[in-house]
């Protein structure tokens, strides 16, 4: 290593390069840099995927140094550069590609030459200076890209799921706040676009308030049992070659008290370094929850469509004006956002799975971009389900009289009579009505089908929206 | 080989097998048929497949007697062999699933049995003695399931094109017929499904016409540049080991008269064997048609959608009762079958799309699946464009009243005043229409924004489908 | 109603249709016929789907019955028809196909219409005489499309479940047996199609039975909340309009003592009647399952690839001859086949996923198709699992010589001294032995970097393939 | 409009907004970026977007002020603004998401509102000005977003196309030049992962150059087709409303010119509005590159495999050390890194397929994701092909002995057998040599079967990588 004002010179495998002399990285992480110019979006786009693998070369180096294999002097300065980066310090440092060649191992090398030239600093060395603390011998002791990085994808996972999880909740709430608002807008259900029966618009913003409570079990249910588990300790293929076998045990034990979080170590290393399965089932679940989502925005758009050519059940509050040409016009922007942001999830999903399905052996080397993917997915998510519910959902009005007009014109109401005068009859007088252009009730009437107390009962609201006494015949 | 009553013994590189007696397949056939349970779906299913199998099998063995390779008695007997598939008989004995493994091995090892033993009875001899014509060294002579195969698949394409085109061309006249009939019903534009500007029911139709003749137009500039290119000569790998130096000249023009299709030889055979592209980019053009026929009919739903509490500016022709419960109830069936074939073919071509890249080296192995889909995507898609059209389009009519009638209560009239009041003044216009329910004629003309012959010429319908001369200032 | 010899004239709210005088389904289900000729592929396919609309059907005329809707004479007969279905009679009467507009109405009716033939001729009546039994009011009494489509489509899938999990279990058993057979066999690990370091065949056969294991807990895990809980006694929209108020609990509880499985119902009916995410994560994890099946027959064919040209560590089973011109060429076929068969489940998800984005407000009309690809993926699934397992993995034998040399040629036996020697100078032995051609184990004794003894302690095969002590320094 | 030291106030539809002093977007773009923080990919991420924004700008107050409606002081303001985007200052400004709900009104918005400030200043007026020069009535003038910004996303196509084709081009030359440097390296081919028959290293790499020469034929003959056809001039429908009927022509001619561009007008504008075929088939032909550089690029990854346990008959310029505890190990990471892009690329595709089907009737709100997803493929495939090109294949060598010891040692050489001693003979001697693990020649020796002097000629390489003669019997 040499230096000059600007930068010093590193070395490796393939020769020397001149790393920038205020960068914590090092050689192999500016090789990359040159390699991988794709997405443009760096590592430290993804905060928590940072602060897990700093977590992830701790927890390494406190289980090597129980064991006796990492010297305390070095420990401690480790120790001091994991804290830094785990505090949001030294992010901009993350500078590799979220898409990149190597199966992770730039992205566990970034890490690893961040980590040694912060703890060279803490030593009172130069960065740089590896002969005193190593990235690969001491920073990476113990560890192989193929177990440090997909622990610390999965980490990082579960750091971010809680504030997934609590926008998720704060939807449903609102949702299921709105459908108190409205328990008594009487209206017109519909299937395939055409008029059914009457309902409630409560009962509509109850079904999306449950929709997306189910998916909130889920999550709870499947996350625990996909992403808890980790490699770590598998180092190279899985068999665990260099390392210590009182280490696996240690290390996990201890990344689990340094995250908080509840991790396993892996039954099977084999199976556990090369299986994308965990990442497969949750980006199908996150697929679910966005397809969800589309549905709920479709509707909402739907059900607002008009003002006075359309639906108009109820209003989304304006949000910005609609039209460059058009005066007046105020469209609903952000179910439609949400509708694109749920295609890029879907397009993430697919991208992921044949990620996974392009595995081979002993790994996946398309590992980078399942963890781009799926970060990205999880953002796009959260920001969509916050963005709905601040600007859409919490200020959503119902047309009351609009929607009990069309409850009155409705044909559907001759559904309520089949029961009292046969499913044959009531299609008769149903199409009469179509022909006619005259309401069911009337025709009803004019028959003299059904005597007036009788079809007074049936067609009370409250009898149309939930199962009632049948007829006694 | 060896005889019963009900089967016979055929023999190959790992053992004996006992085919049925009457069978024209053979033992590699019955392997396969052991071997790939899976889809259900046989060669048999796809008659434009099979008889390109028979094309390919006698331009092949023409070539070779032509170079004095195949005698004049095996060339007769295979000749009237492949005549009757043409004529399509036999299809019945291609029992091999479209999907399989060994890159199409078994399609061509159907066709070389069933056309030997077709032979070796025209030659009066019986089935399954191959020593007086063989399936592989006579049948299959100078050929490989590499080249034959994917030589076969787009010849299969192209003799099935025609019908494809047909079906499309007449769904287009339906809906430029249907915009003549409703080149003068008014009604409203929408746009993000808020109301926006005047256009007519017959600008709605001509657009699905438009976008549908843009397909036509494509397809007739793609396919021959996608499909006419074969690879027959290229024998294993697309070296042409084993095949005379004439041969690959002779088998394709050969093939080109026999099929009537302007077949041109590869120019580069190695890449010919293992390329997918062709059938990639044609099926991205069917998910193309796909997605637009899915367009048109999710607005038909939503223009029929009603009759009471929808849009219901056009009536479906009713196809069935709708509902089991719902007496008087007819649904949009017909448009909603179309959606589903729609995602069916964005689904063939993901699953197509994951063949291609699987291939390795100098073959793709998964080709096989790739046939399928295309096959599959073709069908469906024809089928669904005539159900479209002779179920739904041409009985569609129009609601004359309902259309007029949202027109004059749209806010969307407001636009047309924009250049003579300016957008700020149209858009508190609006705004002042929709707060108090009013119309935006009578408060333009409640302020004199305007006077009343300049209202009159820019309200006229026929000034507001199309561009006109701009106020004079 | 009329008769003649070969058609009995049906009638419904569109018209008069002639029915065959021998069908037991009616004119609605005739009427689908005509309009959906679509995948060729009928109901009658999916066995499961067909019992478990008559189970649907039983259970709700033993509801009906209890409640004193039905009469004893009707529910007997209706009984009766239903018991045949169940046991797997009449199925070629489910004619309709599987992708069909109306969101499930045709499939409903045309169980409604057989039922009800079914069970008039068990009155003594003729089929056709529905003044004595009607397909709506009694058969489907009660019920609507939107209730007993779902709940049949649920409950199929439950019924079908058991022998997925058969399959699966059986394919983990192989493998696992596998592991055990090959557990002495060394053998290179290989990262990046890279050599690694050593590690045995039974290892990686253990992670293929390891990796399937999870997928089978997660099925265990899933299924049961995805498809217990069903939406029967919502009836049109979810409010249970026209159905007893005792109905649900009584039609639900009968449904799960018919079909012996624990279904519940749905506490929100109304998001019941449109929700698809059960299907979509169901259809998730099956697409989890063919993404790792995939890997797995990746991994078998670049394992048994050659046999003079590749790895050839592993063979394959031969199944057929593998070529029509290569003599003595011998095709990884079977798991060719899967590869295309997970690539077919692939594409089928994402036809679901669309579908169930295309939901609208009270109903997802887009069913059909859902129920088409889950209950496709599943067959492809499992018989591509029975074909893996019986004519491939069973037979699959290990060249343990051939995996012996590959391991001592490997360089990546220099992993196992870098704890002794450092990263840098095995990095600098091993390029040295690239560049050399010659092994690193020689140059590490011709340096003298390492005693002999330690040497061999260090590279015993044991030693390498799990974590051991690291050096004393 | 108010000022303070820091922002200004600025007012629409919805009320005020204070704007930051310095920013030449306004209040709409403002409500934008505080409604979608989504990608938080801002529009100027994509330069050539940007520049085609203010291309059509400038074409539209051309054909405005030749036509009379735009005074000469504000056109020659605008042309000033708009020239200073398209020589690349104040892209910054360009700030809304790419995702975003409004169908594009937001781009649009940004665009007039940035170029509304910039002629303001250039008028000698501050910004916020509006009553000198309004971003709606004067930049916006006769147009609607919905016609600017799709003919804007097509001109930034073809703006962005040269450099894709250029990159494509190179690409193919790099291939071609190292076809001809392997052109006399005999190696065996592989079909299904097994030994095939003899070819070139040449051959290889030249079907490489062919099958993207073919993708370039393919752009060349699309691309005009399908982006130079655009919808200027049709303003809110595609109707024209509140155009000048001469503004649509000069609009597009001048747009033409400024471009350099062979733009034209669309002949119906209606389907123009709304149809995103274009873009859904462009895509297409992007995922088919990406498909094809997958597999060009697994092929790769397999040709290099080993260096001492894989096929290792090339070797890839190593471009970083391969593994943080493997010492030696050097990846293929730039292929790895290109399959990953193409990944993304038919998961772009797929977004962007959901986002064309969502369309609805007079337009497609969805139309900024199909932007955002074509503009991102571009710009990876780009990347991709030089990534590929600079760091990969230029510095591929071939293992020339490596090649020729696994031709010599194959099972595949009986192929060239086949013609001389019949398919069943070579069947059986490709057995035994299997068997025995012996040569094929030796066995046909042994056999007596050809003499030696046949037997030179047949296996002399040369002969086995073209067709031949065949024997003479």
């Amino acid at each position: 290593m040499s230096y000059s004002a600007s930068f010093r010179v590193e070395k490796d495998l393939l020769g020397t390069l001149e790393v920038p002399a205020d960068a914590y990285y090092g050689i192999q992480t500016l090789r990359a840099v040159h390699n991988f110019r794709l997405s443009g979006v760096p590592l430290a786009h993804y905060p928590k995927l940072v602060v897990a693998l700093a977590m992830v070369k701790q927890a390494a180096a406190d289980a090597n140094h129980a064991l006796g294999h990492l010297p305390t002097v070095k420990h401690s300065a480790i120790s001091a550069a994991c804290a830094q980066i785990i505090n949001g310090r030294f992010h901009e440092q993350f500078v590799v590609d979220m898409i990149q060649g190597g199966a992770g191992t730039s992205t566990n090398m970034n890490a690893n030459e961040v980590i040694a030239n912060l703890a060279l600093e803490a030593m009172g060395k130069h960065k740089g200076e590896y002969q005193y603390l190593h990235p690969n011998n001491d920073v990476n002791m113990a560890q192989s890209t193929n177990d440090a990085y997909p622990t610390a994808i999965r980490l990082g996972l579960l750091l971010g799921h809680d504030a997934q999880l609590a926008s998720l909740d704060n939807l449903i709430q609102t949702f299921a706040a709105k459908s108190e608002e409205f328990a008594d807008v009487l209206k017109m259900g519909r299937t395939q676009l055409q008029d059914a029966v009457p309902m409630t618009l409560g009962q509509e913003f109850r079904a999306f308030a449950t929709t997306l409570g189910e998916d909130l079990q889920h999550y709870k249910l499947l996350v625990p049992t996909l992403l808890t588990e980790v490699n770590l300790g598998g180092t190279a293929i899985g068999t665990g070659i260099n390392a210590d076998p009182r280490y696996q045990q240690m290390a996990v034990a201890r990344l689990a008290q340094i995250s908080g979080q509840p991790l396993t170590p892996a039954a099977d290393l084999i199976e556990a370094t090369s299986d994308m399965g965990a990442f497969v089932l949750f980006s199908g679940m996150l697929k679910r929850t966005a397809v969800k989502l589309s549905k709920i925005c479709n509707d909402l758009r739907l059900l607002s469509s008009g003002p006075r050519t359309g639906i108009n059940e109820i209003n989304l509050p304006p949000r910005q004006p609609g039209s460059s040409i058009m005066p007046g016009k105020v469209n609903p922007v952000i179910p439609e956002a949400v509708n694109q942001v749920a295609f890029e999830i879907i397009g993430n999903d697919l991208a992921l799975t044949m990620a996974a399905e392009g595995g081979q052996l002993q790994l996946n080397v398309m590992e980078p971009l399942i963890a781009y993917k799926i970060f990205d997915s999880i953002r796009l998510l959260t920001r969509a389900m916050d963005m709905l519910r601040e600007h859409c959902v919490v200020g959503i009005t119902a047309n009351v009289e609009r929607c009990q007009m069309l409850v009155e014109q409705s044909i559907g109401l001759i559904t309520a009579l089949n029961p009292y005068i046969g499913y044959e009859n009531a299609t008769r007088i149903a199409k009469l009505a179509l022909d006619s252009g005259r309401g069911v009730l009337e025709l009803v009437r004019e028959e003299g089908l059904l005597d007036e107390a009788l079809l007074a009962e049936i067609l009370k609201p409250v009898n149309m929206i939930a199962p009632r006494l049948a007829p006694l015949n």
